[in-house]
């Protein structure tokens, strides 16, 4: 079958053909469908993620079919029995062992789940990844009441605009955060109150002027920017954050915090019982994943080269 | 009456004759027989604390008699019904209104609550700021299970203390951070299992060789210092914050958090409902507050000056 590898660290992958893997206990052959790439697919290429092997397939998110019948791919492995956290022997599909960015995949069969009837194959394939790590970030972690205030920071991200989707469905307002007032526009026509600019230094007086805080603040990048996140928090307000591409903290001010009782949650991906929810919720209020742009399985280095600029605003969806 | 008064903001407080407060609905006199001293009262009288007025008794923490019975009194006022967070009403006896360092109070009834039998008025008379900013911070926060282990920072303060004695009658192991080698020595005796000084900047390896981490970590003090707690944690710990006496946090990493899905809660004191568990926890457990030192009334700023220098361990008391 035809796949793309990763055959040097810091090189584009290559489509190639390769062997599938040999089919243990437990193993079923899926033909994907639709793939889509995330985040880490890019770091991988860029060396930047701890134990990369070369000569292994990319990809982590798919749709596809095995007997006749379409499924997703759960593709956060061996997470373990404590929904706390995760075990050490955690992994990601795609890195260490082979993904979907290929024809087919051998895959255990405890990691598939029906494809939501309301979604097409590109739609669901969009879904895994981002949908339960924004699944975890948003109702694990800060449990969202109705009629609560949410920010969304960097919306136009895969995460951020599940967590948006999660929490209009949950009937929360839902602000938006972005440096691209052309991505805050289209947040606004998928349900967001408001959007906010965040180049402009004063965007958070801006929106205490206009909503007086928020209860629940879901971010991915930290940085410095994270201290406005921390000021426009209302008393009891709750922060998740899944990633921390805008690096270090600095000047976090204590005295903001525990005054009013504020609780900051680091959180990754999901457990099974997560993905679980995630698509019981998915399907409960028939969310569609918002999809930037289906590309051909032989294009994929074109999904690579706009997830890498950050223009996207939605998944990047292969047709395999 | 006589009771010590702050006369002048940045001024030591003063005896003097006063005149009781008028006793309204619900309200009864109680007669103070002991009173302690709260971290909070130093910073009332170096003018520290948002809208100090001038004529009012300081003193948050008391044990007296009314009507025959010994009570405690819980000095968090107005928390309000959300149990996530204080109203915009709460306030802390002893600032705005008159507070414990007097012969007697005038307290609403509902503030009272049973001396525990085990207490004499003295230690009854330490517990409630501290006690309930303690169990808030460690059983409301981090829900700590037997077994787990629980790192309390900068013992000898009176929260950290019973943070220590409410997560050792919980059976975790509980280790300890101080600048004093003698604080560390005395936590030992009272059923630490390890002092780390943290003076020493290679303290935190120490901790990881000899213990391997830690799954809770209760800390006042946040500062740089706060990076070398995050470090610290198991794969889901729980770190709650009570306190910023050494600053704002710089350089606190993303990755260490979102990666090992650690929480972050600022915490402050604690409802009527924390008060009334705490209480609970207290006399289930048979725990007796440690004490540095108890002092006459009438020499009350000698507990002033001995807790500003920092050198007590555990909560300094006045006998009225």
């Amino acid at each position: 079958m035809k796949a793309w590898i990763i055959n040097d660290i810091g090189q584009s992958p290559v489509l190639q053909r390769v062997d599938l893997n040999e089919v243990k206990d437990s193993e079923v052959v899926l033909s994907v469908m639709a793939s889509a790439i995330n985040h880490r697919d890019i770091w991988i290429t860029k060396g930047l993620y701890p134990d990369i092997k070369t000569g292994i397939v990319l990809g982590s998110d798919a749709c596809g079919t095995y007997d006749g019948k379409t499924y997703i791919i759960n593709p956060g492995l061996d997470w373990g029995s404590d929904q706390a956290v995760q075990s050490r022997d955690f992994n990601v599909l795609g890195m260490p062992i082979n993904g979907t960015f290929a024809e087919q995949i051998v895959i255990n069969k405890k990691y598939l789940y029906p494809k939501p009837l309301h979604l097409n194959a590109e739609e669901a394939a969009a879904l895994p990844l981002a949908g339960v790590t924004a699944y975890r970030a948003l109702m694990i972690k800060t449990k969202p009441q109705k009629g609560e205030k949410v920010l969304v920071s960097g919306i136009g991200g895969g995460v951020a605009l599940f967590a948006m989707q999660f929490a209009i469905a949950c009937g929360c307002e839902v602000f938006v955060t972005s440096s691209s007032d052309q991505k805050l526009e289209k947040a606004l026509q998928l349900g967001a109150i408001s959007g906010y600019n965040y180049s402009n230094p004063d965007w958070a007086k801006q929106l205490m002027a206009d909503h007086g805080g928020v209860d629940i603040v879901i971010d991915g990048a930290c940085g410095n920017g994270f201290n406005n996140l921390v000021k426009i928090c209302n008393p009891g307000a709750r922060i998740a954050f899944y990633g921390g591409s805008a690096g270090k903290i600095d000047g976090l001010n204590p005295q903001l915090i525990f005054w009013r009782q504020i609780t900051i949650s680091g959180t990754t991906m999901g457990s099974d019982q997560d993905f679980f929810d995630m698509l019981a919720f998915i399907n409960k209020h028939k969310i569609v994943p918002v999809i930037d742009e289906v590309i051909d399985f032989e294009n994929i280095s074109k999904g690579f080269n706009k997830m890498a600029s950050g223009s996207q605003f939605g998944k990047i969806v292969f047709k395999h």
